[in-house]
């Protein structure tokens, strides 16, 4: 399939783009503001940025099949976006670009709205007027949930949707969008509901990614047997961002409507950090850190990928202790 | 009670003060950009504009018990809103400010965004910091439901939303954002759905003020007796302005949650124009534009009032025949 990604320079952008070169795709990735780094042109089929025991995702011999090349495109300017896809042509469009960290989204909710909503009206309106049958999977999150009762978990498509915050509520919004572009018709839109995702390559201010760089820094000695965390007791629903992208072209080929992705199961925070030591093999003391924690973090909440399972074949493959052991392989590799 | 109005120098805003005032409250009315212009200030308890018989709602002697003062604000600046809110310490805001012209916000979705969404967001933002009860109507709009089969008419708050343009979207967006501060407390938002008003002082971008327009023009022998439309077929829930504010100030007294205002009933566009003819008397040409018809125009659509009766025990009370006279005779007086 030809496709276009938007925000492929991102953690899951890169991942994504590294299985569609897989699958045989070709690929126009697009960057925004900055171009991807050697880092992310390495995991997408260039010299690998590490090459470790038990991390095959990153040998130099993956398979690169289809063909990349890399575009600027800030997706709230509307000519751009019409250009970029009159000239990629493609079958698909994954719509990754926007604004992904929540209290950036807080400080500045009419940038997050600019990022998160325009962007995705621009793609969706100009998808929208090409005279050929073009699919758009849509990257929401399964943030647009907020606060479940135990008694509706796990989160279904029809689970009802109450999202606390600025983040959350623009990537509802952006669902809005979704709904009135595929309702006008000439274009099908399937909206994705990740829940939360882990995995090699993933920045620093994400708690798992967090939690492996400060063990990497002890491990090398450039820091004390020290720890700072947040919430410990939250529980949420983690899954592989190589899952993840799997399911996000097996959506492209056949999918209809709105997927959960997810792991069907709840962690506590303390078992990412436990399984991070316990690999690591470091002893070190855990402290909680105030500034890490959210004003509003949900207790609970995971959700079932029964949908996707029945409908696009597709279930989360990588067990916790492998994901978990390339996190820390590749935090390893990054602190060198 | 001590009001903010924000978007008072609008056309429902103009209604509201003058409502509010009426009712003996206090009230800030705020304006942006433009300061209300001496129409406006007329219709707020100053001079009055016109004077016209079986107009009783314009007369100079109205009784204006309350105070006023009008203050400028851009409700898309946060430290803007912080301030105002600060110095007029009301007991209720009405939130009326925002982008109301449907054309107005497909051509410009990010400040459609930055007015409907933003604005509301700031508003309880502060709103939900300030530490004494302090409560909000927001004016949302009756087209967030799009288009309704037949089957599930009159629209209710239960009726399934799917908004199909950037200003419908918009207002859905903003119900978004109201239920998530009310979900996290310290304020109270009453969120009102009204279907379509006319009455005095509205814009002429608006189809009964526009075929008032070109009626009194007419009449006055400014232009030739014949009348430019849209779609005469499409059907519509139409209730007077005055009878739309006087919910707002219901809502504010005691509502909770989501209000559809309407009057139960839809009036084909064509009503109104024969309605608007018969009162002026004139015999006119109708003749179709193009350029006046919207790309999707639902057909049919009514909502029920159902739960502001028994709630707030309102209900619409102009005729619609002493609606469109008042339009008719605001629209001679306007063309002096």
């Amino acid at each position: 399939m030809r496709a276009l990604i938007t925000g492929a320079s991102g953690f899951v952008g890169a991942h994504l783009v590294r299985h569609l070169l897989e699958c045989g795709d070709d690929v126009v990735a697009t960057y925004f503001p900055q171009p991807p780094d050697a880092y992310v042109l390495g995991m997408c089929g260039g010299s690998p940025p590490l090459a470790t025991q038990n991390n095959s995702a990153f040998t130099a011999d993956a398979p690169r099949v289809g063909s990349l090349s890399w575009e600027y495109l800030d997706t709230s300017e509307l000519e751009s976006c019409a250009k970029l896809i009159s000239s990629a042509a493609p079958e698909v469009i994954y719509h990754l670009a926007g604004m992904s960290f929540v209290p950036e989204a807080e400080r500045d909710f009419l940038g997050a709205l600019k990022s998160n909503v325009v962007g995705l009206d621009n793609i969706l309106r100009i998808a929208h007027q090409i005279q050929r049958k073009i699919r758009v999977v849509f990257v929401s999150s399964a943030d647009v949930y907020g606060q479940v009762s135990r008694d509706l978990l796990p989160a279904r498509e029809t689970t009802p949707t109450h999202p606390v915050n600025a983040y959350s509520v623009s990537k509802l919004m952006a669902e809005l969008v979704a709904d009135r572009w595929t309702r006008l018709g000439n274009l099908e839109v399937v909206v994705m509901r990740p829940f939360n995702h882990i995995g090699p390559g993933q920045n620093v201010r994400f708690m798992a990614a967090s939690f492996a760089r400060q063990l990497a820094l002890i491990w090398k000695g450039r820091d004390e047997p020290r720890i700072m965390v947040g919430n410990l007791s939250a529980r949420k629903d983690f899954t592989d961002v190589r899952d993840v992208v799997r399911a996000y072209r097996r959506a492209a080929e056949k999918g209809h409507g709105l997927y959960v992705i997810s792991s069907v199961k709840s962690l506590a925070v303390q078992e990412i950090l436990d399984g991070l030591i316990n690999i690591s093999g470091i002893p070190v003391k855990v402290e909680c850190d105030p500034a890490r924690m959210r004003s509003i973090e949900p207790t609970e909440l995971y959700g079932s990928y029964a949908k996707a399972e029945s409908e696009l074949g597709w279930k989360p493959e990588f067990t916790l202790r492998q994901t978990l052991a390339d996190i820390y392989a590749d935090a390893l590799a990054r602190c060198d």
